[in-house]
């Protein structure tokens, strides 16, 4: 069996040579994110992942959380891991000091997050759906609410929940139809909502639910909107916990992958609940929090390719197979081309998904506590262009990758027992939850890309620009070989923003028809940028210390670039010359029966 | 609910204008198939498929092949609809009069296997095999075996397994170390075999066994294996059954995907077993069937697809969710651009993948009875050509075309009551059993391609050249545009010969590190060149019949032409110049810890 070992070496690259460490330590407030202290923190976190969690993750899938009579059971060993998590103080870790927070930055919060969840996703999705909770709270919550709710919810001694989806609204949120109505200094909450990600469990005291409602006179559609805290059970003044709510459970769902994750239906039937900021603005916190919420299910995207990557790896090592193409007896299948392409397959989109996704989480850093304002706008726009990618590209590349993993495998990969497979279904909820592909798609092209007539994605492009005659001075042949592909992918996205961007406005089909092949072109060339920063980081590097793991860069950079990369050119074709033929054939004429 | 239908216009329409069913009923012992009895045959099928194997396809996933005691139980409702498939005569179709089969082309009963396999993959693997273990007596028992066995295997009455894997053999049969000792004219046979599909059932009487085992002074290695008939209970002379053979189903795997079909852990104990030829000679009548077998999985993409698209579809049309983005109010969601292009990726590539399938099945039957040796010899060159891309492209794609599935339906596709899911756990297994598609891609360049020097490849790409001529003479501006894109994937395929033929000489793993790139351009391009065949073939019939289809066949054409075509160039580049990455890091520097 495979163990979970946190690719420190790579996650630390990443940090300091990418992501900009250092800077982010400077900012306000992240003076404690010192190069001792965050060391620390990743050791310990990598140690909690592989001794705590990953060994839970196959049994927690094979027995699944329970529900009987409107209480859920989680697998056995996940309160006890729960109660270390709280101890370890790890939830606390990206928030403010004023609730009990660590205060520590999202990059450094980031690295911790992908080894909790690489090492157990459905576990991992608990805290996830706190940390939105809470990010709501600070966000739009009144003193008291904070009061009442932040400490013990940063503390991760109560959990909470996001809930949205309703069984006629899934995307589409203007369809909500639960109901709040005003009653003194609270409202009373009706309704049912699905998907609710942990919305019952036994792993901590309380359960703190974020619940979208119409007040009865809203306005229809998503200006109608209000946003209620709704806890599970009542806290009293003093902050004890009184009378059981009416919020329900009334079944969980039977899923693909993430079984230990509870899925609750839940019923809310005259439950108290309290309004969070104004009424009817409950979908805009929804929105500037659900930027925080997207990078998280990306980052799932690299922790479940890490993992898979990494189970296959060690089989790869061991599985006797075959004789080896070079001449000898039998070796390992690691030796065999067709199988080290995959695992390097794995590797490069691994290491290209987390480099794009810690640059992120360093430009978030910058864009809420850089003293200078313009360096402020400049990093969020960055941002708000780059979530959508870091969200549908990384969890569909996940998918790709946890898929070659079970490949990896052969006939063992098909078998529960081997652990490969799972990671595939767990994956598969990646794609489609916090808005699938198709969503984070057209928030690209709409909002962030045709809205502003592409200008902070051609600011990007003119960066690479400068970034390219730094790559220009390398004599390396790798470095020289990635620099081509990274120009004709450049070139790629040019061509394909300038066509979106004439489209947009005149047809409409036609530049959406696109949406998530540009998607995956803007992943695939913000991914091969990192690998190129990578590639120039490690050549600078190769004279001193880790000179293999340099050498691997610079060889999983070329891999990228040749395997990847390249397929840029073809994605822009799609995107300029292949609308035409999406919508032309009839609906009734799409079964050929 | 989605509901399975035959895709019977399509199927017509493939047999008949691609595949060439008339020129096929043409040729010796196939009078019986005129356009009226295979007309007969595909409706019965489709009906049998959606009426009686389509209703327990979720069911039989839920609730799964059960083991006990060594004894199998099939899910609820598999024993009545076997005994309708018996009754039927459905695996009585594809094999000669002499012991009770019907002697249908092998086009038509590819139509039939569809079907099934659509309906319900898991069971459709017993009769999958039992066809396997049929041909292996016909190619190589001897008299008294055939006269013992294949009636009631060709009826159906009794089931066949291919007992090749072991712990330590999978793809290596050289490891083989099972072990066949002779007494009289009977031998011993001893081992343990893994990855057995219904090695035990409670379907029928008898199971056949065939298995591969060593005699103790075989020589090492593939050339020292042999091949035995051990069936579940001995066949007395006077043909009823006898004792149980020591032949024990010891356990069955927890799998992935297809549930209902028990895949089992095989125990032979001295187990009474009858040569089939020669001693020693067991892997290259192994090698002859693999072909069929092969092409089988390679429908079962096709399938898969076929089924995925039709649930999806279904949903499409019904699921409210979002505006038109032309203007309007809340609409299905297949009205989205991108929920339409995940459709159409869907419907084109399986419709790609099920017409290169029946080409190749009508060359099969060419090449067993076409009277002109010639023609015999260049029809089986092209299906030795095709049938690793038949096998390995349609197994990816039905995997890719059943995660679109999955990613259509958004979080319904997560939930296991939906359906989708199973599709894709059900696909996953078809890369992987009969050869993975590395096997594949390997099989494909080195005995297909540089064994002779691409000359079979070329001459079909010399093929593609006077097709090519005739899709100059169209008009049609989609048949225009398939014919560029067409053109540059035959170039692609063109240079990418060469470099095999080439490199594979004088540098092995350069040219096998880009085999599964350069199965998947093969079967992109021969996918295209069918749908380019079938956009010409619908563009003259515009004018007569169902207009309605024939305008869709060359919409979808070229939405294949937009799409997956336009990935020819890009993977050409990988093959060419992507090899010399993939070996360069080395093992120990994989992992990044």
């Amino acid at each position: 069996m495979s163990v979970y070992t946190a690719p420190l070496k790579d996650i630390r690259f990443v940090m300091n040579e990418l992501a900009g460490l250092a800077e982010v330590a400077r900012l306000p407030g992240y003076a404690d994110a010192t190069p001792d202290t965050v060391d620390a923190i990743l050791e310990e976190a990598g140690k909690f992942a592989s001794g705590v969690l990953d060994p839970l993750n196959h049994t927690g899938d094979e027995e699944g959380s329970q529900w009987k009579d409107g209480a859920v059971k989680t697998p056995k060993g996940f309160k006890e891991a729960y109660r270390q998590y709280v101890e370890g103080g790890w939830g606390a870790l990206p928030f403010g000091p004023e609730h009990g927070g660590q205060g520590l930055p999202k990059l450094v919060a980031t690295a911790v997050e992908e080894m909790l969840t690489s090492a157990n996703m459905a576990f991992s999705l608990c805290p996830l759906l706190t940390q939105g909770a809470i990010h709501a709270l600070e966000l739009a919550g009144s003193d008291a609410l904070k009061q009442a709710y932040l400490e013990n919810m940063i503390a991760g001694k109560w959990t909470g929940t996001m809930n949205l989806t309703e069984p006629q609204a899934g995307s589409d949120l203007a369809l909500v139809r639960s109901k709040a109505v005003r009653e003194g200094d609270h409202y009373r909450i009706s309704g049912q909502k699905i998907f609710i990600t942990y919305g019952e469990h036994d792993l901590a005291e309380n359960i703190v639910h974020l619940v979208l409602a119409r007040t009865p006179d809203a306005p229809e559609g998503v200006k109608g909107i209000s946003l209620f805290i709704v806890p599970k059970f009542m806290v009293k003044p003093d902050g004890s916990l009184g009378e059981r709510n009416g919020a329900k459970c009334a079944s969980i769902e039977h899923k693909l992958g993430i079984h230990a994750s509870p899925t609750a239906v839940m019923v809310y039937e005259n439950a108290v609940g309290y309004l969070v900021g104004e009424e009817n603005k409950g979908l805009s916190y929804m929105f500037i929090m659900m930027n925080a919420a997207r990078f998280s299910v990306g980052l799932e995207g690299v922790a479940i390719a890490e993992r898979a990557f990494q189970r296959a790896l060690a089989y790869a090592k061991e599985r006797l197979q075959g004789r080896d193409l070079a001449g000898g007896g039998t070796v390992a299948i690691i030796k065999h081309p067709d199988v080290r392409r995959m695992l390097m397959l794995m590797k490069s989109q691994t290491e290209a998904a987390r480099a794009l996704a810690y640059v992120v989480a360093g430009a978030l850093d910058a864009a809420s506590r850089h003293p200078d304002a313009k360096l402020r706008a400049q990093n969020q726009a960055f941002v708000d262009l780059m979530i959508p990618v870091v969200k549908g590209w990384s969890t569909e590349t996940g998918i790709d990758v946890a898929s070659l993993g079970v490949q990896v495998h052969g006939g063992m990969g098909f078998i529960e027992e081997t652990g490969a497979a799972q990671h595939l279904r767990d994956a598969r909820i990646t794609t489609i939850y916090e808005g699938t592909t198709g969503i984070q798609a057209n928030d690209l092209i709409g909002r962030k890309i045709a809205r502003e007539g592409g200008a902070t994605a051609k600011a990007w492009l003119q960066h690479l620009k400068g970034f390219d005659a730094e790559l220009a001075k390398s004599s390396n042949a790798d470095v020289k070989a990635i620099r081509t592909a990274l120009s004709a992918g450049a070139a790629a996205v040019g061509e394909s923003i300038d066509y979106i961007v004439a489209n947009a406005g005149k047809d409409v089909m036609a530049a959406f028809a696109g949406a998530v092949p540009f998607l995956k072109l803007m992943g695939i060339v913000a991914g091969g940028w990192q690998m190129a920063r990578a590639a120039l980081a490690a050549e600078k590097k190769l004279g001193s210390g880790d000179k293999a793991f340099y050498a691997a860069k610079i060889a999983t950079a070329r891999f990228y670039a040749d395997q990847v990369l390249v397929q840029a050119p073809s994605l822009r074709d799609t995107i300029i010359h292949g609308a035409s033929a999406v919508m032309s054939v009839p609906e009734d004429s799409m079964l050929a029966a």
